[in-house]
């Protein structure tokens, strides 16, 4: 038997080669046709259950082993920062020939598993997705049909699925600096509930920062990132005395922005702001936002680089790609002298 | 023959029925099978061709005529506009038991030719999609191979689509009348080029209003909808005394805003900004805007019901629903005596 590399499906042309048979001979013995002699069948159909052959892919194979389709999901489309993401992807697979389709997770394990399972149906031959901590059973089902993977903004402990994710440490850091130089302390936290990797990355690395400037790190929120609790919390921390907030996304970002105005404070002024993500939405305050920006461009060219040297069999050149963040200057944290 | 519902594709059993043979023949003659009799597969040919059986949903047709997924095609998704009518067409849908996948077409007619061509290659049993003016020959093919497909916010001129599209009407028109009273005249409106129906109708709607309350239409600048335009186009209006901005769509109003700024304007001072789409960016605002809101939530409902209806063989209740718009008043105009 030939080796084949890892993660790259095989074909029916793989099987006919592994039994030793031609591709015709393979076709009609994984049928059951009754024209090919039963040690034949055998033959080939151990072959095929070494491989781990997909037989609906079968009569596709035949003619053409790509359907020339990748299948991105995602947790929702509310966040621009996502339908970036989904642009990006669309538009670059499109340049290499791909056509994309997309699915919405909501967040929900049983819907990223759903669309998965509909990616696999519809034959696509590669997906990108942003996972969930409880998705790594669906993940590893896919790993182990050898179809093409890429996990993208998030990534699952302990996976062997090549990941591209945002390092949010460089502009956390700095925004921690910057507002103890304005003498916006303390600084208050805004962060996801910890069942994803971006939210338990976020929150590490403002506590590392806070620690390593001696300064308190126990202002933080913990809650879904929506714009209500980032309303909310907020207003929470600025009953606990933060004089500045770090709101660890886009949403929290826009529910913060939201509880300022209700309080009637002016961000830049009466409290200093650092918002996530460089967005439209955020360009159009009466006081630009200084943000942790995440270079979605980038990530998403490199998700679509990997996935298609996965399709095309090559061996990867990184198998985790760590995109830094920057800290883009608006005019919400005080100068100060 | 037998008659079909128009719309209705085609099944393999259709075939068979008008051929008068089994399932099994029917299938047999159409893979050219030599057990079948010459005369048997020639006529089993001709009732395909005659009822536009497409042979490439052949094998899956033997064992489920449907694939229970929706294809949805959107111009954009930068739009929250359309992220939030993709993710309730999808999260209905699912309720359905439907898998729903998105494609994004970038205002691009050829995009959106290849997102339904690629829709057909996935066996889709429906598509709800946003047309554009010059894909009336990409729609008529759909049309013809007698796939279910609805058009959603906008519509093609003189098509026997079904469509689902927001009456811009009576909230342009509400807007005119409180501007007037507000005496916020002469209003500048900002719109759309001419090649969708959206941006047709919501330049009629405003002319009407316009003229029947006397008061003059020519200030309109008609662009692209994007951010740059929006804010170009709301400058040149201000050059040329308007005292008020209708922008036609979400994303003109974002760029109106931030000529506003920039100008260091502050809107419903001096000057009155009317908006388009009740979205999240416009509630951040220090004050909030009043919009035109197009009901995109029902605009959804009533596609998917539509799609539904479609897919089982249904006779549709309406071809053509128009969900009217409301103003929902914010403080961006000046309240007068």
């Amino acid at each position: 038997m030939t080796h084949f590399p890892i993660r790259r499906k095989a074909t029916l042309k793989d099987v006919a080669h592994a039994a030793g048979v031609s591709i015709s001979t393979a076709s009609r013995a994984l049928s059951n046709n009754p024209i090919i002699a039963e040690s034949t069948r055998r033959q080939v159909q151990e072959a095929a259950a070494k491989l781990k052959y997909r037989p609906n892919a079968q009569a596709r194979a035949l003619k053409n082993s790509r359907t020339n389709t990748i299948g991105v999901a995602l947790p929702n489309l509310q966040n621009p920062y996502f339908g970036q993401m989904a642009t990006t992807i669309q538009n670059l697979g499109r340049q290499a020939g791909f056509i994309t389709i997309i699915s919405i997770t909501n967040e929900n394990p049983n819907q990223l598993n759903e669309a998965i399972n509909a990616f696999i149906a519809q034959q696509v031959d590669g997906m990108i997705i942003v996972p969930h901590n409880d998705s790594q059973e669906a993940l590893t089902a896919v790993v182990e049909q050898h179809i093409p993977i890429v996990c993208i903004d998030r990534e699952i402990k302990d996976s062997t699925i090549p990941s591209v994710v945002s390092d949010s440490t460089p502009a956390i850091t700095e925004a921690v600096h910057r507002l103890i130089d304005a003498q916006c302390t303390p600084i208050g936290f805004l962060t996801g509930v910890q069942n994803t990797s971006t939210s338990q990355q976020r929150t590490k690395a403002f506590q590392h920062a806070a620690k390593k400037a001696q300064i308190s790190d126990d202002l933080i929120i913990y809650d879904i990132f929506d714009l209500a609790s980032g309303e909310n919390g907020a207003e929470e921390l600025i009953k606990k005395g933060a004089k500045s907030i770090i709101a660890g996304d886009s949403i929290s970002t826009a529910g913060a922005i939201r509880a300022f105005y209700q309080l009637g404070m002016i961000p830049g002024e009466e409290i200093a702001l650092v918002g996530f993500d460089n967005f439209l939405i955020f360009s159009i305050q009466p006081r630009p936002l200084t943000v942790i920006s995440q270079d979605v461009e980038t990530m998403s060219k490199q998700a679509v680089k990997l996935i298609m040297e996965l399709i095309n069999g090559l061996v990867i050149s990184e198998s985790r790609i760590l995109t830094p963040t920057t800290l883009e200057i608006g005019e919400t944290i005080p100068v100060q002298g």
